[in-house]
């Protein structure tokens, strides 16, 4: 199964390099970027949700890479802007220099916006696995409404503003919600409406996002005090030296992995109603608890 | 004539306004940044095009103003991330401080964001005039490549690499036809389709719209060299203290006059067949030639 996530992982691969060609009408610098915003090292988890929850809801994931190569573009999107001077200021990403440090910030500021446009513009374009268009525009809304300002880019905001000061576990879980939660079930949703999915079946998959979203994130904040750079490929104790609220710095480690392992069994039990089509799905969720990068 | 385009930029801005209401769920300072970016005064040509072409291909704007909204969001979107530091590095614009000077760089960066992810959400989920799927569906997709690599965010890094350097006319063209005239066409093209266009009307319309966007940039690059600062809303003279390729630096002001007319008799005689329905479209191309702002 393991080996099914890895494949998998190969074919966004290859898929995401399908949609950043180069181009006589594209500057290349610019595509570089993006590219190398893409197509570095990374988990694909995102693009691996959507072509897993509609494998869950129709029992085969035809026609839903473009829209898992979407998704994957508006989260490197986040990271590259989120990385900039004036956000986190991050140099190191996955391990490689950010984009604003390998090329310019300009180049990165660019490259982000049009990785978030190029996303949309496949999802406008791109046929899902049901081809229809009313499933189509409502992917596009449920993609849109997780990256706006009720969705990530909120939760971006909230994340400068709450830098430094001491929150409650609403404060952390709302802020891990907004940035990191809303684009993971935004992921799922989209995968089952484009496999036509029933509202029930939307509805699992969403539940199932939720916790996963959650799960991930308070294992991010475990492996930012746990991990080394070269596990984790980037700087870690970071969260501790901006004296960021984090699951450990609220709970301590402890509590933190249980709470971690809660929000796994809750995914697992979001698509218990699955079967076996959910096989994927659950290799996900179990891969978090067991996450070192 | 000029009291109806008036009328119709007010309708815009009541609409826009909506679009953007204070909500429990958004953090207020981006939400009033994103605001301050959008309903700044403003020609709101975009809109317009939008609400006039809809006019032009099926004898009403009904419906289409979510759409028109959205063009102009991303307009002010694209004016955010340009006039930031590390691009164009711009400080006044419009007669008040940019987005980044007003508030800071980081909102500036996620205000524009969020502007151009809210222009998608609003066309995937506001039913245009016909309310049909498949017309939404290309409408988002012809938005989105004005937007992309091979359109105004592809201008944007030619531009950035252009600064300085003497070019050709093909080279100054393509620049301006990446950079302004591409979206201003997909205003044209989307209000079309939207509005139940059959395929020799979005035709016209969009020759309609590139010749606009051409006058439009030629008459810009004019007021740079002629205007004040109170007129353009914008620092005169900047072109040529950065030593900018335009339309006076190669040709001067007299035949760049000339071109720029021409364009707005190309745009005139694009719509030569809808009589009067498109009588708002014609006010429009006049108006560019007369423009002082």
């Amino acid at each position: 199964m393991a080996d099914r996530l890895a494949h998998l992982r190969g074919s966004v691969d290859a898929a995401l390099d399908g949609f950043l060609r180069p181009d006589a009408e594209i500057p290349p610098l610019i595509l570089e970027a993006a590219r190398y915003a893409v197509l570095g090292p990374g988990k694909r988890l995102r693009p691996i949700l959507v072509l897993a929850s509609g494998e869950a809801a129709s029992g085969h994931s035809e026609g839903l890479m473009p829209a898992a190569c979407a998704v994957e573009m508006i989260h490197a999107f986040s990271l590259v802007h989120d990385d900039l001077p004036a956000l986190d200021d991050d140099s190191l990403r996955r391990g490689r220099p950010t984009v604003h440090v390998k090329f310019d910030e300009a180049t990165a500021i660019l490259a982000g916006d049009a990785l978030l446009n190029l996303a949309f513009e496949i999802l406008a374009t791109q046929p899902g696995a049901t081809g229809q268009e009313g499933a189509r525009l409502r992917a596009i809304a449920a993609v849109a409404r997780a990256v706006g300002l009720r969705g990530m880019i909120g939760g971006q905001v909230l994340d400068l503003e709450f830098e430094g000061k001491v929150g409650t576990r609403e404060d952390l879980e709302r802020i891990h919600r907004l940035k990191t939660g809303c684009l993971i079930t935004a992921s799922c949703v989209a995968g089952a409406i484009l496999s036509g999915a029933d509202d029930g079946a939307i509805a699992a998959l969403e539940r199932y996002g939720r916790a996963l979203g959650l799960a991930f994130q308070i294992t991010d904040d475990i492996l930012d005090v746990t991990g080394s750079a070269e596990e984790i490929g980037k700087s870690p104790g970071k969260d501790a030296a901006a004296a960021k609220t984090t699951f450990p710095s609220l709970f301590g480690l402890e509590a933190s992995r249980k709470m971690a392992a809660e929000q796994v069994d809750a995914a697992l039990g979001a698509i218990s109603n699955f079967g076996a089509r959910s096989s994927a799905l659950a290799e996900i969720a179990r891969s978090i608890a067991s996450r070192r990068s």
